[in-house]
């Protein structure tokens, strides 16, 4: 291109963006952070010339119970900290920066994930499990962000759908899986942290898994949409949000299979629909699996929140061993629970585990290493899913 | 719920995300910021009693030039650094610190937006203009992210596509309005950064636009997805993308075309297509308008970067009067341009505005306060939209 175009693109390019981000753009434009190594070592760098001590905290290092490992960054002349890790294996890591205890972002990595309110930085090693992870050249399904009536709570609600590649221009009618996400978590979780989609057109090119449509809807009763998408705009996410454990997310499920059922191509039968979630979504799916017992074959259970046996006022929790009884005599394919080693609820699992083996209920019990993660999570769906609707 | 549960859904919502981020939850969890007043008035905080000086920049703050405006925050006797503004109009706003001259983000508000490779706080002030861009008690439509061919360079890319309230359940074929991002951006530009879902529902709710589909492509044509949504994975996102605007983009323009009017039902007609974009993709509407004369009825040109005329090479950019003349023999209904008084292209878009004036080619002429700026850009997207296919 001719260098006066040039000249014209840098500077309409500079105009485009505010200048706020100019400034910042350049003050960190030299700075590359992170850079991949060709042994898979990573190295970061952070601009800040001021700070008395920086420390890098990154979900490969060990934790120490509550406290994250982290590292103190060394400092080169011109005032750039670093840090370069041991080579790492394929994954999705989550990184943040400790300036003289300020907990801030990468500046020159702009690739983040939310978890309930915090924001932290990403990068992915590749290859390996997370090879899945990756957008590869795949045909590629599509993500629609839809809003539905809940008539059982009198509410226009948000969720999130894939529907695989090749749906548009089919006639077919489709599997359906509904993936329910956990505490703090809403309908963007599954597709931004658990990389649902990629999962999803990976798992259908190499056809380790059936062509199906995926649901991932909120399960924070109270929340239409999640937080800064619906119409009480932008604020502090918390943990707790009302009505994600009483008993009126299960109540109101069908109207979520009805709207699917109505709007999209599927199979609504038994044998062509599944229900999973992680720690409260597993719990959910627990639940929802045995309240309405003779509609799902496909159960998994990823970590799940199985709380102890207790008095619980709301419909939906009552009678759980008759219902899971009612569940086996109804039958089903596979009630598929994963459970790390280290996470907090494995002794809980463990019991529900050992629970239901002592009633004969069918089920595949698969521990892991790690704990109550994201990581375990895409594994587990990554395991789960290529064993649906065969 | 009782004490139990209670107890039992905290610690599940806790083991529910990264060591990380509880760590940083627990640090900030006291702090609220911003903090948006009766009056309007914002009050920001800041948790960094190590830091030595703490500033805000804001966009609401007049810059100097290039350099952004910002105050200086005060200390409070626990560390916690604050500021409060003047009583804000209502709008998007975005805002970043800067500690000790590092740039940060408020690690109380995990709402940002991207711009190229910068993220930057925003919050809103409703009301007024910016009731257009809150999620209203209103029917919303639907927002895809969907992956076509394009043959004209052999490439498999991703779009952002809105279809209006009902589209799902209706037969009806609708009209088609292509936006354009600008340079830097990408697909996921005018929906993040533009508010265009929520301008359009709410557009539509008030009867004040036609209900009609929204089609957001890439317009970098080497790039098959935004920054992280593609197969080159995560990378640090350059304003500088090969094949923005030399004419590569106006050629294969018909294999969007081609795609959404064989995937969607839309009226594939010219009285009711139309083409829009800001800044460079005002650039490609411009030239795709009159490089296929006898396509669009409406044409929206937002502070668009129309570069002096000279030789280019690319056949997209030869014989731009004559085109011109044909455009305006073929006739059109709107052809509206959009320019800040403030805006480093005004003179440009001046030039052009009588240069077609010269030629007597029909258009509506906008001037704006302002800059080069998305306040503009969403504003320009408000008066375009409600003036389409009627």
């Amino acid at each position: 291109m001719s260098r006066q175009l040039f000249l014209w693109m840098t500077v309409i390019a500079l105009w485009n963006t505010s200048v706020i981000a100019q400034q910042a753009m350049g003050s960190g434009a030299g700075t590359n952070s992170p850079e991949i190594g060709e042994d898979y070592s990573v190295t970061f760098r952070l601009d800040a010339p001021h700070a008395s001590e920086v420390k890098i905290m990154g979900d490969w290092m060990p934790a120490n119970g509550w406290v994250p490992g982290s590292e103190v960054m060394e400092k080169d002349e011109k005032g750039v900290w670093f840090h370069t890790t041991k080579p790492l294996e394929p994954e999705l890591y989550g990184y943040s920066f400790m300036i003289d205890s300020f907990r801030t972002l990468d500046p020159n990595n702009p690739f983040v994930s939310r978890d309930v309110a915090i924001l932290t930085n990403i990068f992915m090693i590749g290859g390996g499990e997370a090879e899945l992870y990756e957008v590869n050249a795949v045909p590629h399904g599509s993500v629609v962000r839809r809003w539905y009536n809940s008539p059982g709570i009198d509410m226009e609600r948000r969720l999130t759908i894939y529907t695989p590649p090749g749906y548009e221009n089919s006639v077919l009618r489709y599997p359906v899986l509904y993936l329910l996400h956990g505490a703090g978590g809403d309908e963007e979780a599954w597709g931004e942290l658990g990389r649902s989609a990629q999962i999803m057109d990976n798992l259908i090119a190499q056809s380790m898994a059936i062509p199906m449509i995926v649901v991932m809807p909120n399960g924070n009763v109270s929340q239409e949409a999640a937080p800064g998408e619906g119409s009480e705009g932008f604020y502090k996410p918390q943990f707790m949000v009302p009505g994600t454990m009483d008993g009126t997310f299960e109540e109101i499920f069908p109207d979520i299979m009805e709207f699917v059922e109505s709007s999209f191509r599927v199979k609504a039968e038994k044998s062509f629909r599944a229900v999973a979630g992680l720690s409260m979504g597993g719990f959910h799916s627990m639940h929802i699996s045995r309240y309405y017992p003779n509609t799902f074959d496909y159960v998994g259970l990823f970590s799940p929140a199985i709380l102890p046996y207790q008095n619980r006022t709301a419909k939906a929790y009552q009678d759980i061993e008759g219902t899971l009884i009612r569940q086996i005599e109804n039958g089903y394919k596979l009630y598929w629970i994963g459970i790390g080693k280290a996470d907090p609820l494995y002794n809980n699992v463990l019991d529900y585990h050992y629970r239901i083996e002592a009633m004969e209920m069918p089920h595949t019990y698969h521990e892991s290493d790690g704990g109550h993660t994201w990581k375990n999570w895409r594994v587990y769906l990554s395991e789960f899913v290529p064993q649906l609707f065969r």
